[in-house]
């Protein structure tokens, strides 16, 4: 997607040098655009961690390069030594982000991958391919993403009259928590790419903000039309009639149907259902647990809860913490909440859109029928 | 209530000089304790706008007080004259938070009491008498809804085996909402006294965060265990059976049971009522909007934007407003929202408790059955 008229991706390898791998530093979007550069596994667990990078398919696309940096590392050490570094290096990368299932997806594209290389050269080699096929497969299958999900905002379009059709979406599920186009805005990028008129609405999505932060920068950039609220907005605006479909991304979506996502997303899903407006999650084949049938069994990351109790913004040319609670009161913060497969309307996957249940689910992926 | 030890009230009149009003500007908590004179209705209008005040009972109360300030004001004119000065007092002080009920119901208690008057003198005296009665009636229906609620806890305590109960509460519905005690906190306070076992969950109520710096200061001078969470993250606490009821506040309930509240109070009624989670709302009777009786009627405050696109809080002993949203993002920042009545277990009132609709609303205030 575009930069200030630049193409960029998220996540790269650096021109003139494969040992480093380069990526967007989201932490200080929208204010400053800052490019940050990685060449070893715990640098990229860390960029990871810290949420330098977030998002479903970012977050593998990062994993995967970070295993590739790993071989680099470990291309030193014996075969036996070898194979203990990078099983550690997946451990390390998994524990980043609990919920998160890409990670674990990526990283065991990646060890079975190297699994097949004889020699250290060989299993770099490999992991530089699988590492860069599993960002080039993410940035295919949002792209077919958008195309499956244009279809059902052109449906809801039929309905306006030519008024704008208006999307909520919750947390940033865009092009920057892929490799390129998003999960819940790619239908929304194509969409406004064909001319048709749309509006989102944007969660702001505390404590992080990723919605204000990330998302509005996003649309701004593309020229998408959209208003910022915050969180607790949504139902009112549902009551009214001024929105028309709900989409979102998926950090981990069970075999079933349940779908982990940023917490808040289960509230807009109520909401949603309260006022029968459709509830789609868009989400790539790589952010299915196919071992996970019940939604509550997905691990929830708890993270500081100096993020609930600060607010992170930019004043005077730099980004300043400021206190929004008493010293003493302690705060908890739970990044993920589980939509139970009920209240969700579809799945938009780079397959087409399914409906949220374990049946409709693997007849679009059949090999993970069991 | 104590702050430091002390006693205070949220308004009060100056000893020794009835003729400027006290109250904490609520603007600097948790941060700094800081007291404001006001001795024109302009001036308690611009507190009432900015929220040096907020919350339904205070803001009636400093109606009361405001209309107080304007006989004051209008001792000096003429007779026609005084009754227009006030008429457009009471206009100027309604106009500040469309929303909120206790405005309208505080001004026509002092027209109606002014009105009896016969000189300027006698209505100064009649509006400074009426002033101090809307205070004390405050405190005395926040005290009773205390004791009411109670019973409720107690109910859901003895489910509990001694293990503290989990309360939910948004925004501030505290003391500093009303002039002392509150209405939704004044029953934990109560509870809390009685040396029951209670821990509060605080949503911290974006966009202005009355939650984490207001509810949140209350309880812990208080002494109440409590954590606050972003706005978000209730639904997932609630599907975790972490939450054993929710009470809330109202800034306007029709006289059929619908809610106006705080945006975002209908999203946790939809996640009370998903879960099978008792929701209260606590109100004084004037907080009842006798002449609407459909929750849409309610009109829904605008605030400004900038509210959401930035976070004001706490650095180097100062307060700072920080950016949260790129510059070029619009935002809409919507102050309510309507619980319909059929989400509200029941209503927390001074007189006890009922059910959200007309027959058992009036059942407990027979006087305003037409």
């Amino acid at each position: 997607m575009k930069v200030g008229g630049q193409h960029f991706r998220t996540i790269w390898l650096k021109p003139g040098n494969e040992r480093v791998v380069q990526l967007i530093d989201q932490r200080f979007l929208p204010h400053r655009f800052v490019i940050e550069e990685v060449s070893t596994v715990e640098q990229m667990a860390a960029a990871i961690r810290e949420m330098h990078v977030r998002g479903a398919g970012l977050i593998g696309a990062s994993a995967g390069y970070g295993m590739y940096l790993a071989t680099i590392e470990a291309a030193g050490s014996s075969s036996a030594r070898f194979d203990q570094t990078m099983a550690e290096a997946a451990a390390r990368l998994k524990a980043t982000r609990p919920t998160a299932v890409n990670l674990t997806w990526a990283t065991e594209q990646q060890l079975a991958s190297i699994a097949e290389g004889k020699t250290a050269q060989e299993k770099v080699h490999l992991a530089l391919g699988m590492a860069k096929r599993i960002a080039e497969q993410d940035e295919e299958h949002c792209r077919m993403i958008g195309q499956h999900g244009l279809n059902l905002i052109e449906q809801v379009a039929r309905t306006k009259n030519g008024k704008p059709v208006n999307v909520l979406t919750h947390c940033n599920a865009g092009w920057l928590a892929f490799v390129n186009y998003g999960s819940a805005l790619a239908p929304v990028y194509v969409a406004h790419d064909s001319g048709l008129a749309l509006h989102v609405w944007v969660d702001e999505t505390r404590p992080r903000s990723q919605g204000s932060k990330l998302t509005a920068w996003e649309l701004g950039q593309h020229g998408v039309p959209h208003t910022i609220i915050a969180d607790s907005a949504a139902g009112h605006l549902m009551q009214r009639g001024a929105i028309d479909l709900v989409i979102v991304g998926s950090d981990r979506t069970t075999c079933t149907g349940d779908v982990a996502n940023k917490i808040g997303t289960y509230l807009k899903a109520l909401a949603a259902h309260d006022n029968k407006i459709p509830f789609y999650v868009a989400l790539p084949s790589s952010s299915f647990d196919w071992t996970i049938r019940d939604g509550s069994q997905i691990p929830i990351e708890e993270r500081d809860a100096d993020e609930v109790k600060y607010a992170d913004g930019w004043r005077d040319g730099q980004m300043l913490e400021v206190s929004v609670a008493p010293e003493g009161s302690p705060a908890a913060n739970y990044g993920f909440d589980v939509t139970p497969r009920r209240l969700v309307t579809g799945l938009i996957t780079e397959r087409g859109v399914c409906n949220a249940d374990e049946k409709s689910i693997l007849e679009l992926f059949p090999e993970h029928a069991s």
